[in-house]
C-alpha cells in the first residue's frame, strides 16, 4: 500500500474492534464469591462467560466498527450479570482487593474437559492467585472487504494482508509503553507484603507473565507460528493459550484474522472496565501502528518494563517519542473530519504526559495513597458502579433507545446465550443467532413464524372482526357512516350503542346509549357526532372491563387489566400538581421506552376532568381518587395490572380461538368482559410484551423466555 | 312477528340474493355450438357450469347482500366464459333462435355418473329441444342471523321462520304473475311453425313445464315435501330436480335455508340476462310477500297462466291487484331511506302497467315484430353483448376497482373453480377458497405462505442490502447523510457515484460519477444537494439496464425489462400532442387498475424534456425519439418489457439466490445489468403479476396460475 495515498479514513472507520473485559465477583467485603457462575448463562454464551476462576467473569462483546456499538454490549453485558447477582460486586481493579485463600479459589467449571483440564494445568504451575488477575483484552481487526478492494490488483493479496498486521504487530510491541504509560492501572501487587507502587504490576515483570520469557518474533506469520512451537517443544508452555504475550496474532491457516491486545489493566473508574473514549484512542493507537516506519522492535520491551515498574508519578520513560506518537496520532484523526473527539482526547492524554497525575494510575495513587487503603476504595467504586448497573432496571443498559419490548428481548437473549445483533435500530429489527439457526425480528414478536397475511388481517379492523365472529367469536358490531340519512337507516340494527365521530377529541360528539335509544334521540345523537366530523362510526356497545390477552401458540401466557392514569388527592395539591408527581415516576417515559408513558396535560384530560366536575386547579380531598382519562391505553398514560392467575378459562379460551381464527402464533387479543359476556375489540400483531413484563400492579410475567423458545427450541 | 313492528329495514337489508343465468352458447349463425364445455372450468366450479347441454352454459353468482357485489360476479364470469370462446356467442333469449336437430345437442358431459344418468332421462322424456330453454334462477334468502335475533324470545324459532318462508312462497305463488307481466320475455315458441306470441312462451303451459300437471303444496315444509313424495311415488316424476315449479322450497332437515324463484325469462336486452334495477324490484316483491295478508292461494296459477299466455301488448290479467301490490311495495321501500332507487324503479313499473309496450315483452315484440326476424334479431343483440364483454380485456368486468394484479388472480380464480370473496374491496383483500383449504389475500400475493419479517426486511431498504450482500450478492452501496461534513469524510469510500437529495424533484440537486471524482468535485456536489434537501444520499453508481425478476419457490417465472415513457415524433405535433395521444391508449389509467398509468405534465417531465434541449411546445422530427422521464416506474408512465426468454440463467440464478436469502416464497427482484456486471437494487415483497401478464411489448406470462398452485396445490 502507498502509505501517502492510502484511504486512512475508510479503514479507521471501517476496523473492527471486539473487547473481552474479565472482573471478580466478590461479595460486600471484598471477598471471593463462593456463588457459582449460573447455568443459565450457558458455557457457549458469547457475551458472558468465566474465565479461570468460577467467579472470575469475562463480558465480550462481539466485533463492532462503531465504538458507541461496542459500548452498548458491553453496558448490557454488565447489567445482566450484575443483577443476575444481587448481593455481589464486581471488583473494579485488575489485581485483587484482598488475598484469598487458595481453597476460596474455585476453578472455573466448564463442559468442554479440555478447559477444565487446562486450568487445572495453570493452578498448579502458576499459583490460582495469580489466575485472578483480570483485565481487558482488545481485539481488532481490519475490515476484509475494504482491504481487499485496497488490494484488488495485487497478485499476492493475501501475504501483503498479512504483513500488514505483523507490521501492525511489531511497531505495537515497540511502542506499546505510551498506552501501558497512560493506562496502565495496578499500582498495588497482588501477593501480601509487597508494599512497593507500580504503573502496572499486573503487566510488569512480576505480573501475569510466562515462568520463563518467551521469545516470540513478529517478523512474519511463520516466523510467530514458529516462536509457539518451539515455546511448546522447549516446555516453555504447555498450550498454545498459555502464551502470555502482549500481542496475540488470531489466524486461520494462512491468514490472518484479527490481533488480540492484552496489554490492558481495568479502569478502576469506569464501571465497564474501560472508557469510551479511550477505546476510541487505542484504535487509532493500533491503526497508526499499521503506517508508521519501523524502529527497532526489541526496544520495545525494555521500554514497557520500565513503565510498568515505574512511579505512577514518574515521567513517561521516553517523552519526547510518545510526544511524536501524539503528533503522528493527530495528523491522522485531522484525516477523519470532525465526526470524532479524538482531538480533544489527544489534547487530553499530552496533558497527561505533562502530568503524570493525570495518567490511570496516577490518578488511583493520587485518591488511594497506600495499599492499606486499596480494599476500601476499590470497594467503594465497585458499589458505585453496582449503583449504576441498577438503574432504571427495566431498560436494557446500552438499548435504551430500543422499545422496551425489544430491549426485554434482547436482555433475555443475551442472558441465555442468544446472539443478538441490532441490524435497524430506528425501526427495531435485530436479528437473534442460536447454534444454526437465526432469526429476524421487528418490533420483539414480529418474526418468520407469523405470516404475512394475519399482519394485515388484524390491521384491518371489519376484516378481523369478520373472521372471527365467523368463528362463533363475540365481536361488538361496528359501521361507518358518510352521510347522515345512510346512518339514520341502521337505528334497527343495533340495541346498545355508541355513536361517535370517526376522528373524535376525547368526549365532543360522542354519545353512549346503554339501552335502545328512541328513534329521537338516535336522530339528536347522529346530528351531534355529525357535527364534529364527515365520518360517523356506529358501533355496539359493550360495557366492561378490558383486558389483553398475551396468546402465544395456543396458550395464553399473560393477561393485563387497563386502566386509565388515575390521581388521588392529599387534601393540599391540585390535579396539576398531582399530575407533575405521577409522571416524576421513572417508569414513565414517552414513546415504547419505559413501562408507561406520561400523562400530558391536554385537552381531552382538561375534557376529561371537567366532566367530573373539576379542573387543573381543583385540590382534590384527602384520599378522594379519580380518572385523568376516559380511554386505558398505554400510550397516554395507561396503566396495566397483571390478571394472569384471575381470569377464567372461558375467556382464555376464547383468546385461543381468537388467535387460532385469525392464523396468528403470537398475538395479543383485547377483550371487554362484563358480568354476563365478552366481546373480543382487536387482535394485534405486535402484542407488546412490555405490558406484562412491566405491570403497574401485580407480578411480572416472563413472555420473552417462551418467544425464544418458540423461535429455537429449548434454550 | 308483529307485522307492524318488525325491523322491516334491516330484514331487506341483510337478505341474501343468488342468481343463475343460463345462456347458449352459438355460432355467428346463431347454431347451437359443437365447440365441448372447457375441461379447464372444471365440474367443480361454483361461477361456471353446464346446464342440459353442452353449449348451455350456467354462471351462477354466490348469495350476496349487495347487489353490486352479486352484479359483480354475474359481470366476471360473462366476461370469462365469453372470451373463452372467441368465435362464439351468448344468445341472449331464453328460446333458441334456431331449431337444431336433436344430434346437434350435446348432453352435457359431467364426472358425476348420477350427473349425466339423470340428463339422459330428460333427454329421452322430455326431448333435448326443450331443454334447450333458459333461464334465470333467483335464490332468496333471509338472513338467519338477523331472523335468530327478532324470534330470540321464540321457543319455536325454527317453526316459526319456516312459517315465514312458506307464507312469503305462497303469496309469491298467487302474485307471481305480476312479475311476469313486466318480466316476460320469450314472446316466440321454441319449436318450428307456431306463429302465435305469448308474453313468455317459456312459462306457459306449452314452455318448460312438466308432462303432467304437479299439484304441490305450499300449505307448510312438510307438506310440500309430501307433495314431491308423491308426484315421486305417482311416476309424475323419477327425480327431484325434475319438479318444475316456479318456486322451490331449499331446506336442510326441517330448516328451510332459501328459496328458488324459476319464473324468470333472460331479458335479451342486458348482456348479463337480468337488469339491476329488476334485481333490487325482485328482492322487494320477494320481501313483501312475506309480510302480505295472505289471499286465496288457487288463484296465482291461473293469473300466471293468463299472464304468460297473453299478447305482449295486452293489459294486465288483475290490473288494479297489480298496481295496489306496487302500491305497497312503495310503502315498504319507503322505510329503507333514501339510499335505493326503488322509488324511481316503482315509477317506471307503474308507466308499464299503463303502456304495456313497455314491458319486456313488449319492447321485443316492438323491436322484433314477428318470428322470422328473430333469429337476427337476437344475434344482434348477442354481438352487442360480445362486445361489451370483449371491452378492457385486462381488467375483470365487475371487478374494476381492485389493483389489476388483483383482478387478474380473481379471473384465473374463477376461471379455475376456486371461490372468490372479498373481504376488503378498498385495501384488495381477499378470500379464496379451494375443496376444504381457504386462503386470505392482500393485494394478489401477500398471503399465509410468506413470512411477516420477510415483509419488513424487504421494506426496509438497508437491512435488505446487508442481508444480500452477506449472501455474496452484488448490491450498491448506499448511505445517508444529515450533515455535510459526515458526508464529506466518505469521499474514500465510493468510486463511480450518485450524489442526490433523500427526496428529489427529479433533476435538481443530483450529479452522476460515472467515474470517481476529485474531492472538489465531489465537495461541489455535495453542497449542491445540501442545497435541496437537509438529508443526503451518496450512492453507488452502477450503469445499465433495470430488470424486474419476478421469483416464486426459486424459480423465476417472468422478467420484464422497465424503460421510461416515450414519444416518437411525426413532424408535426408538439411533444405535448404526443403526450396526449400516448395518454389515449386504454391501457394506461391512473392508480393501478390498467397495465400503464399516464404520463403527467409535470415538472419532472417538463425538466427532463428540457434537459435534452426541448420543451412541451416543441415540434419533434418524424422518427425522431425521446423519453419523456429519467425513471422508469409504471407508476410515472413507464412501460415493461418480456425478456423472460432471454435473460442469462446467471441473472436467474442471482435473483432465486436473493429470495433465498430474504427468506421470501415470492417477491419481485429489481436488478441493474450492465456487460461486466449487475447489481440488485431492491426487493419487493409484493411483486406485481400485472408487470408480467401485461407488458407493453412481449409475450405475457401468466404468473397467476403458478400463485394459485403454490397456495392450493394443482388446480
Amino acid at each position: 500500500m502507498d502509505e501517502k495515498n492510502y484511504p486512512f479514513s475508510k479503514i479507521y472507520k471501517n476496523a473492527l474492534i471486539g473487547l473481552e473485559r474479565e472482573s471478580l465477583r466478590v461479595d460486600e467485603n471484598g471477598k471471593m464469591s463462593q456463588a457459582p457462575h449460573l447455568k443459565s448463562f450457558k458455557d457457549s454464551n458469547p457475551y458472558i462467560q468465566t474465565d479461570f476462576a468460577q467467579n472470575q467473569v469475562e463480558i465480550i462483546t462481539p466485533p463492532k466498527k462503531s465504538v458507541d456499538e461496542l459500548f452498548s454490549y458491553l453496558k448490557a453485558s454488565h447489567q445482566i450479570v450484575s443483577n443476575s447477582y444481587k448481593d455481589e460486586f464486581l471488583w473494579s481493579f485488575s489485581t485483587p482487593g484482598t488475598t484469598p485463600k487458595e481453597s476460596d479459589i474455585k476453578i472455573a467449571k466448564k463442559s468442554n474437559a479440555e478447559a477444565y483440564k487446562y486450568r487445572k494445568y495453570l493452578a498448579k504451575k502458576y499459583g490460582k492467585l495469580k489466575q485472578l488477575m483480570c483485565g481487558i483484552h482488545y481485539n481488532f481487526s481490519f475490515d476484509r472487504e475494504t482491504l481487499d478492494e485496497i488490494y484488488a490488483d495485487e497478485p499476492n493479496k493475501d501475504e501483503l494482508i498479512n504483513e500488514l498486521y505483523m507490521k501492525l504487530a511489531r511497531n505495537y510491541m515497540r511502542y506499546r509503553y505510551i498506552l501501558t504509560c497512560f493506562l496502565g492501572a495496578t499500582p498495588f501487587a497482588i501477593a501480601g507484603g509487597n508494599k512497593d507502587v507500580f504503573r502496572s504490576f499486573r503487566q510488569s515483570p512480576f505480573g501475569y507473565k510466562n515462568l520463563e520469557k518467551i521469545d516470540v518474533s513478529y517478523e512474519s506469520l511463520d516466523a510467530y507460528k514458529k516462536s509457539i512451537k518451539t515455546a511448546l517443544k522447549k516446555g516453555q508452555i504447555s498450550f498454545k493459550q498459555e502464551l502470555y504475550v502482549d500481542v496475540r496474532i488470531r489466524y486461520e491457516k494462512e491468514r490472518i484474522n484479527y490481533i488480540e491486545f492484552r496489554n490492558f489493566d481495568l479502569n478502576p473508574f469506569e464501571p465497564y472496565g474501560i472508557n469510551r473514549d479511550d477505546i476510541e484512542f487505542i484504535k487509532l493507537f493500533i491503526v497508526l501502528m499499521a503506517f508508521l516506519p519501523e524502529k527497532e522492535c526489541k526496544a520495545g520491551d525494555e521500554l514497557q518494563d520500565k513503565t510498568t515498574l515505574g512511579h505512577p508519578f514518574s515521567e513517561c520513560v521516553n517523552l519526547s517519542e510518545a510526544k511524536e506518537i501524539l503528533n503522528s496520532m493527530r495528523e491522522l484523526s485531522a484525516k477523519l473530519g470532525k465526526s470524532t473527539n479524538l482531538a480533544q482526547i489527544l489534547d487530553e492524554k499530552e496533558k497527561a504526559l505533562d502530568n503524570p497525575k493525570l495518567t490511570l494510575a496516577g490518578k488511583v495513587l493520587t485518591l488511594c495513597k497506600n495499599k492499606d487503603e486499596f480494599l476500601e476504595f476499590g470497594l467503594s467504586l465497585a458499589r458505585k458502579h453496582k449503583e449504576i448497573y441498577s438503574q432504571n432496571p427495566y431498560s436494557l443498559h446500552g438499548f435504551e433507545t430500543l422499545e422496551l419490548s425489544t430491549q426485554s428481548l434482547i436482555k433475555t437473549a443475551i442472558s441465555r446465550g442468544i446472539g443478538v445483533e441490532i441490524l435497524d435500530r430506528s425501526q427495531n429489527i435485530i436479528k437473534l443467532s442460536y447454534d444454526d439457526a437465526q432469526e429476524i425480528l421487528k418490533s420483539a414478536n414480529m418474526s418468520s413464524k407469523d405470516s404475512l397475511i394475519s399482519y394485515f388481517i388484524m390491521q384491518n379492523k371489519s376484516v378481523t372482526k369478520k373472521i372471527l365472529s365467523e368463528n362463533g367469536i363475540n365481536t361488538p358490531k361496528s359501521l361507518d357512516f358518510a352521510g347522515f340519512d345512510e346512518a339514520l337507516e341502521v337505528y334497527d340494527e343495533f340495541d346498545k350503542l355508541v355513536i361517535k365521530p370517526q376522528n373524535t377529541n376525547y368526549g365532543l360528539g360522542i354519545t353512549i346509549f346503554e339501552e335502545k335509544p328512541s328513534f329521537d334521540n338516535f336522530r339528536e345523537a347522529l346530528t351531534n357526532a355529525f357535527s364534529e366530523d364527515s365520518v360517523v362510526l356506529i358501533e355496539e356497545f359493550v360495557k366492561g372491563e378490558e383486558y389483553r390477552f398475551y396468546v402465544q401458540d395456543d396458550k395464553v401466557l399473560a393477561i393485563s387489566k387497563r386502566e386509565p392514569p388515575k390521581v388521588v388527592g392529599d387534601g393540599k395539591s391540585t390535579i396539576s400538581e398531582l399530575i407533575d408527581i405521577l409522571n416524576q415516576d421513572p417508569q414513565r417515559k414517552d414513546g415504547h421506552i419505559a413501562p408507561m408513558c406520561y400523562v400530558k396535560k391536554n385537552e381531552p384530560v382538561k375534557l376529561w376532568i371537567e366532566s367530573q366536575g373539576f379542573s387543573f386547579d381543583s385540590v382534590l380531598e384527602a384520599g378522594q381518587e379519580i380518572t385523568l382519562r376516559k380511554n386505558s391505553n398505554v400510550s397516554t398514560g395507561g396503566i396495566s395490572i397483571d390478571k394472569t392467575d384471575e381470569i377464567d378459562e372461558f375467556y382464555k379460551d376464547i383468546a385461543i380461538k381468537s388467535a387460532k381464527a385469525l392464523k396468528s402464533r403470537i398475538c395479543g387479543i383485547d377483550m371487554i368482559i362484563n358480568e354476563k359476556n365478552y366481546a373480543v375489540i382487536e387482535a394485534n400483531f405486535n402484542p407488546a410484551m412490555m405490558i406484562h413484563l412491566f405491570p403497574k400492579i401485580g407480578k411480572s410475567r416472563d413472555v420473552a423466555t417462551p418467544f425464544l423458545e418458540m423461535l429455537f427450541g429449548e434454550i
